[in-house]
């Protein structure tokens, strides 16, 4: 038996998300499993470090497998490539030892947020940042995001359907970077909450409009009260950037 | 009678170019006048700078129509944006001189091409820019480039369809422009022939790809032979950016 681990890329707009799901064959684990049952000619399930929602992209998911299959791993990609759709990309493959899991062996992750600060939306950007028209004040955002930092109690950008067992965590850092009217949020933590990221964004787009001061947001995460923080984001301007795992 | 000049961003990929035909209602131009007929409950016919290609993108196509409606203007690109698809937006509306034409009196245009030279395809740039995944010269390009500046007779990069009188055009420049593994041309001159920009775009493509050396390139436009200059590129990659008219 042979073990892969591969980083993926992918438009999640025709998506209904990572997951495979009995009412849709529109899920990327569906796309990916219907390629390497070609190549494998037999049912491989794959894993990925996130399952990430309807919508999102992924510059870098990191999906795990193993298959009996005798394919060169050089060849690998090119043929899964040549399988899947355009809006699927395997970016690279190699083989991993059996203990290797995407999940839960990830010990950090990058995502990013990508706003449309223009006044008219953008054609182009439209399924890929969220579009606000009103001007957000950046340096606001900046200021705010300083407060969320740090191993923290995240119960307040925790969306009610969350499973994990524990709200702490701990977020390395966040960078707002403002280029012509586009916005780009980075976020690196050890592991997010579900829908974390796009709470915490629409809390900092919230310090962006002046709703909330960066005492506020400071305010909020204390209070340990998901009611108190801005509003969920779109999943359209959320990606996946990069998965990290130990000993590398 | 009132006489407006708009700035129109669009995205191609769904549409078979900007002029309205009679086999498909996925025009521009179709979904342009649709919306100017509802705000103004009359047919309204509109012109446009570039009557540009199936998948050719737009970020500054300039068009021209008259309308007796009363409408206010600082609503008028409002209201036509709440009538338009969200892959087509009217970013500025003025009002003009009865005489203005936004094809005849455009005394000059940019259009960018854009490539994807990453090995593997970006799942983002798909519909956006062409893929080449062999590593192009860019140092033949920028110099290959050289040579087709300044008036010349463009018949080697002109397509048999085009119905130009002359084939004399005035290049002012092309811009070679890499960043990380995407790569912009920027050409901007008096005007262009049918196709002119996709085939200048394929022979400096093959210049990339050292089939062509810089002094071939100077020899095929030279030559005034269409069958010598590279491939006419697919119009994926082709964005009309900016018009210019004269007396602003």
């Amino acid at each position: 038996m042979r073990y892969f681990k591969c980083i993926v890329e992918y438009d999640g707009t025709s998506y209904s998300g990572w997951q495979r799901q009995k009412n849709t064959p529109h899920t990327i684990q569906e796309k990916i499993e219907n390629a390497l049952r070609i190549i494998a000619k037999e049912q491989i399930p794959v894993m990925a470090a996130s399952r990430t929602d309807a919508g999102v992209h992924a510059y870098g998911q990191v999906i795990g497998f193993k298959m009996k299959s005798g394919i060169p791993l050089e060849k690998l990609s090119l043929a899964m490539n040549g399988l899947l759709p355009t809006d699927i990309r395997i970016k690279e493959a190699r083989e991993v030892d059996q203990d290797f899991h995407p999940r839960f062996q990830a010990i950090g992750k990058i995502y990013n947020y990508y706003l449309d600060n223009r006044n008219i939306q953008s054609v182009f950007q439209r399924n890929y940042a969220y579009h606000i028209p009103i001007k957000l004040d950046i340096s606001n955002m900046k200021k705010s995001s300083k407060y969320l930092i740090g191993t923290n109690d995240f119960s307040s950008f925790r969306a009610s359907g969350c499973s994990a067992k524990s709200p702490v965590r701990t977020l390395k850092r966040i960078d707002v970077e403002k280029k012509d009217d586009f916005i780009r949020l980075e976020f690196e933590g050890d592991g997010f909450l579900y829908n974390m990221v796009r709470i915490l964004t629409g809390t900092l787009v919230y310090a962006g409009m002046n709703k909330f001061t960066s005492l506020d947001v400071r305010d909020i995460l204390d209070a340990q009260d998901r009611t108190l923080a801005g509003p969920t984001v779109p999943a359209h301007g959320l990606y996946l950037v990069k998965v990290f795992y130990g000993g590398k």
